[in-house]
């Protein structure tokens, strides 16, 4: 079957013809739909994140997957179920405490794999297989956005982490900011609206007109350039934020954050970066974390709990906005164009290169129909 | 009556004739038993922390108190009752919804009065009145210690938030860290031992022989020399943290106990620094902080759930911990040798200057007895 992988050595992906999987006792094999391409997609292909399965040459590419279960093999799926499969796996040598009790998402790096990132293959290919316990079903008319079930499922783990860490007090949220107007944190944003946010606010740097910030007004959220409005400005500017949603992963704005957040507030902070040395006044900052209660949790990955979660923000998102947020749905045969610059947030908002293609925002790889 | 009062202009606290408290409606009058100090005290002094009530040109110092009930006026005490105050009450100009809700603690600095701190005399005086709902009742046999419920609904509050931001996943900590050994931290120290944490450990710099070396190993943990074993190298030379307690004000250690969390650990900042500009490497932390779930909650100030949960510390503390810990009780006439160099945090473990009384750790005024 074929299947888009990154080579060992190169740095852009290609078609490979891949052997089709072989379901073990427990897998479901499944046809795939689509799958949606990330920042760390780009990450993985430029070799600055992840790395190949042990022993292997090259990785299936591809961790935001929908498909439908062709073979449920005594697995508790039908055939025919849309199903969307989570990402982390065991380590090579085998399970731990963090699978066993169904919180992959909480092990650290070296006590998993990702599927399409770190040490296991992806779902970018004709068909995938997955144990049971890692795919979550999805309705059959969520089929075609699906694939925005992962990024969706990433918020809703750092937004549950979030309210958990002022659940100590009585805490109601009015207004949030993210960071980064890439398709994660236009899909946040959307979420924050969902859950009844009063005033909400996006951060980029492009200028108009631009279809990111048609969508975040279109939402009823603020646009802010980061060009005029630095984030330590934002009070100044607009309002002290109750949350505050780093998508960029542009370090600086992980600490700056802390002076953007209202008293009680919270940053949770989801972005990648390299090492960066680089001034704070760390007195400042560590006085006004005290003084005002605040609160920073980092968040990464998600599990069953949060795809399924994700599911159900996915079906009450506006339809408008999921035709906007999505901009190109390709065939294997023009694969290239899903790879094209997306506006992702490690480059929307951070001091990165300036964006070639303003015009795409979220695209996916479509390989099957349902 | 006799208060210990710091006065406009000047930097050494002396006694002061005041006149008694004249109770308004729904407010105890409290016979003053006893008043710890501690390193605000200390920062108040020096006119670097708080400020005076309006239009008053002394200050009644002490926030750390425990009295007895002599008029209980409606209240719903009893005379002869043993109580604690809170330090927060509403600002001049009215309550708000902070108080309302019995949160005063989570109030930002400017929606909130300070007893003894800020804006609002404290309870170094021989008599001193509250409104009923401001005051924790406390047993009688735990009245020579009350004054150790204030610091320790300090960290009742602190680990409350902390537990909380990691409420989300199965959190059980087993490795504690506390940086700083001065008073705050020890008491830190024993609770977390009572709490059941398998090995905790200390930060301090100061040379043996020395008693809060001695209490820390009585107590099973760990002393750690931070001139020895920076923050940033305790992972190596000890292990990672599940939880980081930061009492020393030093404000480089806010940033480094990020380095040495464990996966899914939570650090609990709780210093006060002034300004000060430091190069860190951000983006090494950011990335740390995300792929490690890790989290970090500033905390200041306690409310009644939190004095009433001390309450119940306080009494299982065992006994040699506290008669060591408290280093000296002096009457009003030697009220100059409470308020020596006291084994604080904030000259324990940062750069400050060394320190001068090696043999000091807690240390009360006695203002009466039961």
């Amino acid at each position: 079957m074929e299947a888009i992988v990154v080579r060992r050595g190169e740095t852009s992906p290609t078609v490979a013809e891949v052997p089709r999987p072989d379901p073990e006792p427990g897998e479901a094999l499944v046809r795939t739909l689509r799958v949606g391409v990330d920042g760390t997609d780009h990450e993985v292909i430029a070799g600055s994140h992840g790395g190949f399965p042990e022993g292997e040459d090259h990785l299936v590419l591809g961790h935001e997957a929908v498909g439908v279960v062709v073979e449920a093999d005594g697995t508790p799926f039908a055939e025919g179920d849309v199903v969307v499969p989570t990402v982390r796996r065991p380590p090579v040598e085998g399970t731990n405490e963090y699978f066993e009790r169904g919180e992959p998402d909480m092990a650290p790096p070296e006590a998993c794999r990702e599927c399409g990132i770190d040490g296991a293959h992806g779902f970018m290919s004709e068909y995938f297989a997955a144990p049971a316990e890692y795919l979550v079903p999805v309705p059959e008319d969520l089929a075609e956005w699906g694939f925005l079930v992962e990024p969706v499922s990433i918020s809703e783990k750092a937004l549950e982490h979030a309210a958990a860490s002022r659940s100590a007090f009585e805490w109601d949220p009015e207004s949030g900011l993210v960071l980064g107007n890439g398709s994660l944190g236009l899909l946040t944003l959307a979420m924050l609206d969902q859950r009844g946010y009063d005033r909400t606010y996006c951060l980029g740097r492009r200028d108009r007109p631009d279809p990111t910030i048609d969508i975040i007004e279109e939402l009823g959220a603020t646009y802010v350039d980061s060009r005029r409005t630095p984030v330590t400005e934002i009070p100044e500017a607009h309002e002290s934020m109750d949350f505050v949603y780093e998508a960029t992963g542009y370090a600086r704005h992980a600490f700056e954050c802390i002076e953007a957040l209202a008293p009680g507030g919270v940053g949770a902070l989801l972005g990648v970066p390299e090492p960066w040395d680089f001034e704070i006044d760390g007195g400042r900052l560590h006085k006004e974390f005290v003084m005002n209660n605040k609160a920073l949790v980092g968040s990464v990955n998600s599990n069953v709990s949060h795809f399924e979660a994700a599911v159900e923000t996915l079906a009450d998102f506006p339809s408008w906005f999921l035709d906007d947020l999505v901009t190109g749905v390709h065939d294997l045969g023009d694969y290239e164009a899903a790879f094209g610059d997306t506006a992702d947030g490690d480059s929307a908002s951070g001091e990165s290169a300036p964006r070639h293609d303003e015009t795409t925002i979220k695209t996916a790889l479509q390989f099957s129909q349902i």
